[in-house]
């Protein structure tokens, strides 16, 4: 799907849904703001727009036209920067490892942003506010893009306070019970936390750079707007720190409770067996059948045993206690 | 809640709760020092002051507006810096993953400073020494900003030297009796020195851009002073370094005390079971029903029986002795 | 074996295999494009092209004839660049410790490619390419390095794809049945991963200096194709990480599911001992041969003993059950 | 206590013990040399001397007075550096943790050290030197200054050295009997060897800018003697990663040690366990009380029960020494 | 012993063994090469050659006098280089931690070498190769230099290639047998690889300085082959990161394989005490001498007894079967 809008001073209202003709006037404008919007387009649609029409250097398109996994960057061409960012499909953390690619042309009156799939969340909410806030039309390319990028960026907090919420959920369950379902959990989210770090990284890079940079399609006054979503990046990277951090108390608290299980296990073992084992001895000494046994023959002798039978059992209790195994 | 103070030359009594207008008329001063305190302001005392008065930047107010946590920070603005640092609450380490954000403007001869609680005790510090040390009205903007951020970084010190109180708490602990609640306990203090060494190190790049870099609003010789409070941050590092050493080193002795106890506990069991196990077998030996067994008519029999009982349990008794069992 | 192509303006058709005189001569030709490709050379022959023909320096021709493994590395001489990549035999993941050596010399109108193995599957590529796409011999000599390069980076994705197959087989298999292959098996894709890191590292770097550096031979638009290149080795970095954190889990589930196995067996023990051998102690009580064992005589004593049997199974089994040991 | 000496090309004999004002006097002689020495000096003498006479720095002077903890670092002012590093008191390991904190001024024709205790080591050794090496006093305060540093770094190594002592002690008892004790003192050597690191790296960082960088008060030729120093901390670091890296195998083998003891345990357990719970078992059916149970009335029913424990006994250890577990 | 060797252009033959007068003589020639080679030279001849013949710096010297570990390093002086590197004594990896010093001084027209022991084979065998290899006396002092330190690094080669093949060794016995000794002999492994990466990353550091500054005493065309020497140490270094991957999964397959053997161990007794104390129990129970026993007086009663010990013993197997424990 392609969609475009044009603004100019000559008009009052900004134009939508250009024809070809129309891309290619409004090109000419040094004045005017082109935004091309090709959503989930075809081969054809990106060969035609991005080749024909605008002249973008072949690797750059290939980029834009292939499937796989991309890291996020910058590249610098003399007329325009392509950038390739990553968006998160939605508030599921479990996603952060399937991110949705961005790609933007910025040049000095034109963006032009390629997208995969026909929904992306930063794309539509920008488009939808083209008509309430004029200044995304007024404020020229630099100002339009760094609103697609602020929106991209400012869907990573709520997945990240998803991941808190889990993890948080998690601290509780691993002192309560620390069954393997909360191991695996947690890794979960070690590995989502990981993921988050490689997808935030490149993206602080590059806006580093765009706020630092010289670049001459982007104004020095708008340059604050990118060290802005460089600020984002930075909390989200300090903040995902924060969280591995927990999680890492969490796992140490989980395998020690494993062995702490096994010493439990262990000790009501050792009682049964310490204080049975002499006990059934002594009965055993008992059942012997020898014929010259005087013990048996005792009138208290059955009682005499039993008294055996309590001492030794309450001498194994003391020493148990003493050694604080109750 | 606004306060603000203003000292000029032609004056010998600082004048303090300016009007909006004399604030104004302050900025206009040159040779004036203005400090306009808001704590815990209204959105519109925000928008009033630092949007309609003192004309910062959009994106620097919304820092300001913003509760969410924030990374510290410096931002260069043409005639103003914006500085956003975190303070400690009060003296409990389990704080300090909730720390105060501190917002400050500083400009050639004015401070701002904004925060959303109503007591910061390194903002009222400073406000109660204005009367005594006026130091702090005639020397510039950039010593006064230089005396909020020394208070704030010295409130660190006694919240580190709690953590390490109850280190040393910790590392006895572990060697008498090492329960599970020393380790959640441990890794509690792990978990608040690395937050603690997550807030130290970006102001500690904060107090080296400001001892280091040129800012027309602080003097050659100030930077000395912004020097100390960075010579600060580095000891605190360093202590919270030498603490995790230790830290760690008690999770390795308390990991370690758990496999030692189950040790020992072992080594009971085996001990008992290993000599009482071949007893009662002797014992079950001759409870046997057999019409054809001589021992049974032996006259000494039964002793007989009660000899070999001592040797295999005397035996054994020395084979553990050997091994060091005892 | 020695192949040649050689293209200039004067000829439609490029020359292939040249001789001895003609590669001489096609060297004066500064608009020309001189390709020789050495497959599994001689030393001899080593020594007539690169020392007597080409005249490279003596330590360059000596890392072309060394059979020892190299890092990848790019050395600039006066006239020429002398570069080592490592190419990947097949799509055997196992292979990666042991990659070909590929030497390219990149002269203003040549390249020369040494290779110790006859069949080099990204230069065989690229020579079959050079009837079909005449970019190859229009563009100049690093156009054609390029191409080189470029195909022997992409033979690394499928290996690392096969990686990532066997990878999440591991990832299933440590859940269901955790056996020491799943360990030896998850350590060697550990170690791959490595290998892979090390392999990349050094060749990410080269591409990064021969798309930043200035290169007489390197046109100022072909650096954009190495850039190219440098963004491959970025994103097989990037995914091998994302696979090393995997390979990090599996450890972990695999180690914590050995203690879990052990918790298991001794909670069956301990259910096992703990029930049976106070059972055990009562029949020895009522087994021994007191003449006075009032109980012995009772009508229902041996109904009575049984009721204890079942009173003591069943207390101790919801002694458990409270327990969770079920 | 306030020491001095003050050495001048008009005098043959350097004067010691000057006044207030001969050391007001010798600071205006450009070409003399000036040891200030204090040790262990009241507050007030610190106020006369470094701010009344000196006119040093009100924030170094503060550094000098206040009593916690500094990391060494070095301070340049227009006219003097303020170099801040740590002696250890003595040949003692468990004492680097609290370092003795030497404070030098470092003026063109001046040195003067602080330091909190009475007698430091390399401050009375250079002291002492001072009559018998005329280069102390000839050679300028460059020259002076890295005589202190010089023997203040080479105290270092003799703890080092017993450390190293130390470790190869617990290395050896390791293997022959890993009690807690070796642990807790490997611990210990551990943690000595990080706070050794902690205190020569910014050492390290002070010689490495002394050498490097153009101070007024330090000659082009005397930058080599800084060097040198900056050599021996280099080397001190290497030492101390070298013992580090020894301790983690001491932990390595320690923790070993201690689940090799469980196997140990365990298989004494087992085999005791394995071979009798089946003889008694077979003792127990003969001891059965059945009217009818034919093996009882046998001819040989007592020696065919001996021959079945017999094969039964050798039957396990068989199994045994086939697991190799004996 | 001084050894020393002259060559300049006057002389068809390099002189051998020249005086002290000789040695004076040729230093004034800016045209020829002159070695002069210290094997364990007494403290005298050090001070004559190196003090009062070359005035080379009192600290190189005392480097070279020293006998304690130095890092290697490289000085640079007006006139001369002073390089301190390090040989292995032979090709022993236990020897890794005591390598030999190699001291050399390097100016325009001279090199001097310096080592503590009489026989150190780089030297030895460049000293031999300076008859047949002419390139070594007539391409100067830094040619020279070069050759030396060729061979250094070349000895080291030999050694890693011991340690991969004890490592290949360890790799096997520790899935067949993981003795304690495995254990240490691998640590042993791993502590000299980290031994080996101590020694070449600063002699690395030097290779690389030697390749890209701007040494006087250096042409600009030598710098390729120190470049070379340079390469080869990166390769050392990359070798044994390999090793070292190899090494942590010895460890990691040894570790597991302890508890592994410890499941194992507790299968078995586990297996064996579940079916014999229910069967003893049972035993036990018609053991008891109740008066009113019906089941005693049976016609098969024990017959039923041996059909329950039979369907105990293999319910039991067959839940461990179910569970997998054979």
């Amino acid at each position: 799907m392609i969609r475009s809008v044009y603004y100019t001073n000559h008009h009052i209202i900004p134009q939508t849904n250009l024809s070809i003709e129309e891309i290619h006037r409004a090109l000419q404008d040094p004045e005017g703001l082109l935004w091309v919007c090709l959503s989930a387009p075809t081969e054809e649609e990106l060969q035609t727009i991005l080749g024909n029409l605008f002249h973008f250097h072949p690797l750059a398109i290939e980029d834009c036209t292939s499937h796989g996994y991309q890291v996020s960057k910058i590249d610098e061409f003399r007329d325009y920067l392509f950038i390739v960012m990553h968006a998160l499909p939605s508030g599921k953390f479990w996603e952060i490892s399937e991110p949705i690619e961005v790609d933007i042309f910025l040049g000095k009156n034109y963006v032009v942003s390629v997208t995969h799939e026909s929904y992306v969340s930063p794309i539509e909410t920008v488009w939808k506010h083209l008509e309430k806030d004029e200044r995304l039309i007024t404020r020229g390319s630099d100002f339009l893009c760094h609103a697609i990028l602020d929106h991209l960026v400012d869907d990573y907090l709520p997945v990240l306070d998803e991941i808190d919420e889990q993890i948080e959920f998690l601290e509780d369950q691993v002192l309560q019970s620390p069954t393997p379902d909360v191991l695996s959990k947690t890794l979960e989210m070690k590995h989502a936390l990981m993921s988050m770090r490689r997808l935030v990284a490149p993206q602080r890079e590059i806006m580093n750079r765009l706020s630092r940079d010289e670049f001459p399609m982007i104004d020095q006054q708008s340059k604050i707007y990118f060290r802005d979503i460089y600020d984002h990046l930075v909390r989200l990277q300090d903040l995902s720190e924060s969280l591995r951090d927990i999680v890492t108390g969490i796992l140490d608290i989980y395998l020690n409770s494993t062995s702490l299980r096994l010493n439990e296990i262990m000790k009501a073992l050792t009682i049964v067996s310490t204080i049975f084992l002499p006990l059934s001895f002594v009965a055993g000494v008992y059942g012997m059948n020898f014929i010259h046994m005087p013990e048996l023959g005792w009138r208290y002798g059955y009682l005499m045993v039993w008294v055996i039978f309590f001492l030794i059992a309450s001498g194994m209790i003391l020493f148990f206690k003493k050694r604080n195994w109750f």
